[in-house]
């Protein structure tokens, strides 16, 4: 049995303003939850309906598990379809952002991206390109919103999120700042190096001029059609792949 | 002033059905219907308020424009924020897909994608690529559905899109068919030659097992952490941008 209150915290965990206030967000689905549990987050509780039960319970001994009805869970869901798993889970702190943490790979950083399927599938594809580090500006949409963590498929649980003032940070750091941008190079002949941040910009607007400023290495992906520009995602993802493709040739 | 019917005949085509019957579909905004009107689609009518009557007017003076109130146009629409401009378009016809249309180019084969935004992005996609026609299973989502078209961004006027059945299709051309699956050549080291299909799977299930079996070409996408797959769409666009590479730098 679940109280009112405690279906009026989990809705309320929908807006960000109550996922800042209580330190806590919502995963749903039993393969996005498992994920969570697997990287060491710290379980607030996890509603589940009987059916998963067995097989959740294998996952850990520590977790406050709370078997519920599915009404129950339906009501708690920001899912159309609900699924058989809801957890509440503590927002990580994750360690501060240094140098030396963001040497000898590659981070992303976007720069007021806003819609929240397109962060999320940045960061399922960060986690399959093995970039342990994605830097936000302040505006760019959370990543705790609930369409993210689901467009995430998993991967917010192992791709660490940082939200900062973007020009102060690419200011302290020393590392190629490599921006797409018109008129930069031609992206498949651009030699990567070995670390750096890859700066991607907001869905209409593309980069603020103060981000520009601050890019050290302008590059293009060329077109060949007539489309007048791609989805971020899909760039960001092109981006990975070249990066990732000069570490494999090499 | 619009009449109740002409409310309901573009309301209507939200759905397949009524697309389908009709032979109509509908754009929204004044970017995506110039688009529509600059590659020759045959306008029905393309409703609008005053504001961008002057600018519309310009485009062409074949068109069946008709100048309506903001509520008007709210009614009709199937976005949150309606734009100015809503067009009600003719179903185009495609001339009859054989290997003549197909040699010397890529053409992207899509089996069974099913969410509106992953198709609209790769009709985006093909079109920076300069990729001409898309041949989709019966069962992937209708390509005028309206969330598709909206995500094209005015792309869908310049892609050819075909719906077929891939199987016999795949039997009669004679073509290499490219195939993302597990355990293929590393897309990095792939010869991709300058002529080819790419068959591209369901978000859930990926490709048919019939449909597996026509491919002569498995290629792999290499994973360096750990999410369990990519976006179909994010999937598509590293195949087109491979192709795009090696004719590059040819």
């Amino acid at each position: 049995m679940v109280s009112k209150s405690q279906i009026s915290l989990v809705k309320s965990l929908q807006q960000k303003k109550f996922r800042r206030e209580h330190r806590l967000f919502v995963a749903e689905g039993y393969k996005s939850v498992s994920e969570f549990i697997a990287s060491g987050y710290q379980m607030h509780t996890v509603y589940h309906t009987t059916t998963v039960a067995a097989k959740l319970y294998k996952l850990s001994k520590k977790v406050n598990f709370q078997d519920i009805s599915a009404a129950d869970l339906q009501k708690m869901s920001n899912l159309t379809t609900p699924q058989e798993v809801l957890a509440v889970i503590h927002l990580p702190h994750w360690p501060k952002l240094t140098q030396s943490n963001l040497l000898k790979r590659f981070t992303l950083v976007l720069d007021g991206v806003q819609d929240p399927g397109n962060l999320g599938t940045i960061i399922r594809t960060a986690d399959w390109f093995g970039i342990q580090n994605i830097i936000c500006s302040e505006d760019t949409v959370d990543a705790y919103n609930p369409k993210v963590v689901q467009a995430t498929m998993g991967s917010l649980a192992r791709v660490n999120l940082h939200y900062t003032d973007l020009s102060s940070l690419l200011q302290q750091l020393n590392l190629p700042v490599f921006g797409a941008l018109l008129n930069g190079d031609n992206i498949y002949t651009t030699n990567f190096g070995h670390e750096g941040l890859v700066v991607m910009g907001n869905e209409g607007n593309g980069l603020r001029p103060e981000i520009q400023e601050l890019i050290t290495k302008a590059v293009t992906i060329p077109r060949w059609g007539q489309a007048e520009s791609l989805n971020v995602a899909i760039a960001t993802a092109l981006f990975c792949s070249e990066i990732s493709r000069s570490a494999y040739l090499k």
